[in-house]
Formats: C-alpha cells, sequence, structure tokens
C-alpha cells in the first residue's frame, strides 16, 4: 500500500519526519512517496498543488499532509497562496467528511483554559462536510450590486448551497460514527435563518430513520458555541456544515488546550483519506525542533484505522503516545512544571521506544 | 421622548417590567407605550411583528426590547416564528450596527467556566453587522441542483453579499468605537475562502486610513473562535459581519458565565436603536419569577447612553447594577455559596434603592 508523504510548510516538514519514523518502525511496510506542497509547492513548482503532487495523492491509498502556509506567501494572490492546496485536494479528491476529534488527555487537563471539571474527561467527535458549502458554492465574486439601497456600488458575494446527496453522504457517516461511540449525534446548522440549513435539517431528519438506534439533536450555530464553552462534555458527536464545522471544530480543538495533540481525518467515499494534524503550520517556531509531532503521529494513527485496515496498529500507535505522556515527556507547547522538556525528535524517538 | 416597550415572549414581560420599573424612577419621564412581539404577536394579531407593532417601533426614539421565542410556536411555519420578529424590525428600521459587550464582572468571576486568571477583568466589545450578509442576501430557496455532480437533485441555497457601503458604514461604527476604548479593533472575516469577506478585508483596511490613531489586525474567523477560547482578554473591539458576529458573539458572552448580564444594542445611522438582553427567552423558566433582569436593566442604560442622550442617567443605572452585586445579590442563574438569593421583581427592586 503506498501513502503520499506531503510534509508542506513550516513545522510541516519536521512533525511529518517523525510520523515517518513511527510508520517505518511497523513491521508490515507501506511504500512511502514524498512530494512537495503548499508553500513549498509554489517554490519548486510555481503552484501550491503542483501537478505531480495532485497525481501522487490520487494513485496514494492515503496521505499524510503536515500542514502548509508561510509569511513569505502571504503577498501570493489568492490562487496561489498555500491554502489552495487543502482546498484543492479536498474538492480534486472527494474529502468530503472531515473528522476532527477534540479529546483531552488526563495528563494534560491543565492546558486548558477551562475548569477541569468542565473538560477534563473530554471526548467529542466533531464530523465537518468538507467539499460543500459556501467554501465552493459558485457564483462569487465581486461585481456591482444589482438592487437595494447600494444599488450600482461593488459587492462581494458568495453562494452557500448544499445538495440533497451531498447532505445525506455526510449523515450517514455522522449516524454511523455515532453508531461506534454513545450514540448521540448533534445536527448543527441555522435552520432559522437560512434555506439551506433548513433543507439540511429536513434531510438529516430523514436520514436518521434509518439510525434508530443513535438519539439525534438540532441546534443552532450560535447555541452551539455557546455550548461548547459552557458544557462541553454534554456533545458526543456532532456534524455540521463546511463553514459552521471550520469554527466549531478548531473552536473545540482549543478547548483541550493541547492542539499539538489533535488529529484529523478527512475521507472520500471509499474511505480514502487526507491525515493531518488539526493545527497549523506555526512557522514562528518552525526549524527549532521544538514543534510538538504528535497530532502528526496520531494522524499517521487515524489512518492505520480508516484508511488502511490496520486498526491493530493504530491502537499500537495511540498507545505508545499515551505511554509517553505517562513518562512526563512534553514539548514545550504542553510543558507543565514536574514534567520533562524534549524536543519534536526526541518526542518522535520516545513514541518510537514505546512502541517497541 | 418615546421609548416602544416589547416585551415579547418567556421571561420577556417580568424583566423587561424591572427596566421600565427603573426607568419610571429617573427624574426625567419618558413616554413608554407597550406592544406585543413575537409569539405573543402572533397570539394578539396572527403575525410575529404585527403592523403596529413595527409602525410603534418606527415612531419611536428607542425601543425596549425582551425577548421572543417559546416551545408552543416551533412547528408555526417559518415566516410565522417568534424570531422572524427581531430579522423584520432589524430590517425595516435599518438597524445595522449591533453592539454586544462581553464583561465580566468581578463578583461574578466564578461564573465563567474558564479559568479566573483567564477571564479576570474581561472586557470586550464585540460589534456585528446586522442587516446584510447571508441572513437576507437574495436569491435563496430550495431549487433544482444546476451543475456539478449532484445535478438534477434538490438543493438548499442562500446567497452571502456585502457592498462597500454596507461594510464601510459598520466599518466607521467599530474604529470609533475603539478610539473610546483601547484604541484596537480586530476585523474577523474569511478572506482566505470568501469572495465577501476578502472584499471586506479590502475595504476595512481602506476605511482604516481615517482612523491612524486605531491599531487594526485582520483574524479569520475560526482562529478568532480559537482566540476567544485561548485568550480572550487579548482582545478590545472586533468587528465582523452578521453570520460571524451570531456565533462569535454569543460564544464570548457564554466565556463570563454569566449571560444574564450582558446587554446589547442594534443602532440605526441616526443612533435610533434597539436595546435587549443578549440572553434568549428561556420558555422554561417563564412567570416563575426567578431570571435575572439585570441585562434588560442594562439594556436600558445603553439606551439612555446611545438613542436618548442621557449618559449621566446611563452611568447611574450601571452603577446602582454594580452596587447591588457588592451587596451580594444574586438572581439564581449566578447564584454562588456565600450570596444572597433574590427573585426578578426584587432585584429590580434593589436596583431602584441603589438609584436612589
Ligand atoms: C486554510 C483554510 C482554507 C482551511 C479551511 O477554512 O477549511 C483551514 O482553516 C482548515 O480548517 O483546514
Ligand atoms: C433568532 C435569530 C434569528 C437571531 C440571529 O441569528 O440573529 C439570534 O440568534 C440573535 O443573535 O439575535
Amino acid at each position: 500500500m503506498k501513502i503520499a508523504i506531503l510534509p508542506g510548510d513550516g513545522i510541516g516538514p519536521e512533525i511529518v519526519d517523525q510520523a515517518v519514523k513511527v510508520l517505518n518502525a511497523l513491521d508490515e511496510k507501506f511504500e512511502l512517496e514524498t512530494a512537495p506542497v503548499g508553500g513549498a509547492g509554489y517554490a519548486a513548482h510555481g503552484h501550491p498543488l503542483p501537478e505531480g503532487t495532485l497525481a501522487l495523492a490520487k494513485a496514494a491509498d492515503a496521505i499524510l499532509f503536515g500542514a502548509v502556509g508561510d509569511f513569505k506567501y502571504d503577498t501570493l494572490e489568492r490562487a496561489l497562496r498555500p491554502e489552495q492546496a487543502i482546498l484543492g485536494l479536498r474538492k480534486h479528491l472527494g474529502l468530503f467528511a472531515n473528522l476532527r476529534p477534540a479529546i483531552l488527555y488526563p495528563e494534560l487537563a491543565g492546558a486548558s483554559t477551562l475548569k477541569p471539571e468542565v473538560v477534563s474527561g473530554l471526548d467529542i467527535l466533531i464530523i465537518r462536510e468538507l467539499t460543500g458549502d459556501i467554501y465552493f458554492g459558485q457564483p462569487r465574486g465581486v461585481r456591482e450590486c444589482p438592487d437595494g439601497a447600494f444599488k450600482g456600488q461593488r459587492e462581494g458575494f458568495d453562494t452557500m448551497r448544499y445538495a440533497e446527496g451531498e447532505i445525506r453522504r455526510i449523515a450517514h457517516v455522522a449516524f454511523q460514527a455515532a453508531q461506534k461511540r454513545d450514540k448521540r449525534l448533534t445536527s448543527v446548522d441555522k435552520a432559522n435563518v437560512l434555506e439551506t440549513f433548513q433543507f439540511w435539517r429536513d434531510i438529516v431528519t430523514d436520514v436518521h430513520k434509518e439510525y434508530p438506534d443513535v438519539a439525534l439533536d438540532h441546534m443552532y450555530v450560535d447555541n452551539a458555541a455557546m455550548q461548547l464553552v459552557r458544557a462541553p462534555k454534554r456533545f458526543d458527536v456532532l456534524v455540521t456544515g463546511n463553514m459552521f464545522g471550520d469554527i466549531l471544530s478548531d473552536q473545540a480543538s482549543m478547548l483541550t488546550g493541547s492542539i499539538g495533540m489533535l488529529p484529523s481525518a478527512s475521507l472520500d467515499a471509499n474511505n480514502k483519506g487526507l491525515y493531518e494534524p488539526s493545527h497549523g503550520s506555526a512557522p514562528d517556531i518552525a526549524g527549532k525542533g521544538v514543534a510538538n509531532p504528535l497530532a502528526t503521529i496520531l494522524s499517521a494513527a487515524m489512518m492505520l484505522r480508516y484508511s488502511l485496515g490496520r486498526p491493530e496498529q493504530a491502537d499500537r500507535i495511540e498507545n505508545a503516545v499515551k505511554a509517553v505522556l505517562k513518562q512526563g515527556l512534553r514539548t514545550p507547547d504542553i510543558y507543565e512544571e514536574g514534567t520533562t522538556k524534549v524536543g519534536t525528535s526526541q518526542m518522535g524517538d520516545a513514541v518510537l521506544k514505546a512502541l517497541a
């Protein structure tokens, strides 16, 4: 089986290196092939998602992705900026289901800005639709305002849209994920204002008929943002659209205080997927050997579970990560007094050792 | 000067009663006229925003609004549901600038789910554009999907749009608010994905030239949702569009743990405004005399400051509220051991006494 390795920019290469070490340490060997993406893609081939990189991603069984973005590419026109690579990969590969667990490891409970009793034991899964909504909807652009009080002025505009089939397939993913967990699903929408999300609510309600064992509730996005602060543990699985999911999944990951620990998976209809840490490229600390590689290592574990059919290997890696936390090893982002501060590759080595 | 009193549903009437007591206790007398809105409007006249209520709101110098919504109206078709009254008032009266302070009163620091050091002294102001964006953009609806992989299926769709003049006027409100505070403004957008918000960023940057004394930064909405959890005190004033503002202002208010304390103002171009508590109609506790009236009383104070030109009276009311908190009086939503639990009208009476 072939894995495309796309390290990207900033801390991407150094954290992906650690995950590659872990993959190479497994008994079963995978074919790994690396290609540049994001700013690195632009630097090498003039485009954030070079043709060769896209071809590799298409040919591979799974993709391990680091992170993209660096200050030096901020002034490029939008179509050439690093984050276009992520949007392009999602769209070209049909990666419509984004799974973002927000888990608080007991050893790291102190890292959260929330009170321990509010977040200890937090274990929620946010499922974000990733190829539809206002992210890709046409028409969009800047035009002359066609009506109303500002008629004739310039206006920016975008189109939010969700087709029935798009909602159905992400709803199935969400109900099935809930079945494997606590069997509770919260669908987040804005049905009181948006036609798109009244339609979303209707379709999710319809799909629910096929999953009578799952308890479904509907919540407005503004209320969901409040409940994630007030009582995040009340949730099990949340499912929502691309735009709301962008906001809520980042909010939820920050509740843990340790975004350096959180993996993510973006899956297509056949469980082929792109795996990446939930955090960004952190160009300010790139190359210093201090970045936390655990989210990327845990992303590799998710890859083994969801795309490569190797759940035992995934378990092994996740247990190794828990073991190094128990040993008290911490990269600077999760360091607390009384623990041992280590760098990126020391942390990777410790996971290797715990695996063995 | 004439004030329209729109109590609405749920706890609306009982909390508005307390604010009316406070207004009547001021030396200067205002003409107060009451009309039904929301579910109460529907019950009385078959529409959540009856014509007479809209006419009163138009004729008045300011509007004091309670809250709308009740379980019993949940099954009505969308156009008749209580919240349509809010959307209608905003649109018909041109209330484009929503000001939502998120303040943590020192006496209530324990009520937050965040650690005291993260939120103590929190004092941020969220300015949400309120009459544009995807809330009102046409076209919208459910149609046959015109293109792409789901062509021919049904799809829900909405239009996000912001005209130049709409962005300019809310930017001016935000820069001027920042000038009166710590002179720092964060404009929240999603310029990396949305044309509307790249345009928003360009216009806000242009308006900034007129306010060189204010420090402006731009932040993506997903990052803003994270920073509000990680380090909310880093913000002074935030400005954003209608949809993002809906989510972030609710998230921010929940950081304080005491949404029963937070007022809001929605202003038109001439500082005429609608004032309402940030919280909802809480039908589950309606009529029990336990709702916290302070957000509504503080909304009346904002009204005196922004629409009625009586800043000294606003100060007096705000100081009276601080005094009752110092006295240890608490409605159940903010009660802690060692304080004195009081009901809605006792709390209103205590504010009256502190005013005198
Ligand atoms: C970089 C950006 C386009 C992207 C998004 O908005 O989806 C990012 O925020 C994410 O969540 O992966
Ligand atoms: C009730 C609803 C239409 C409204 C909104 O989304 O604006 C509410 O959430 C608010 O923030 O005032």
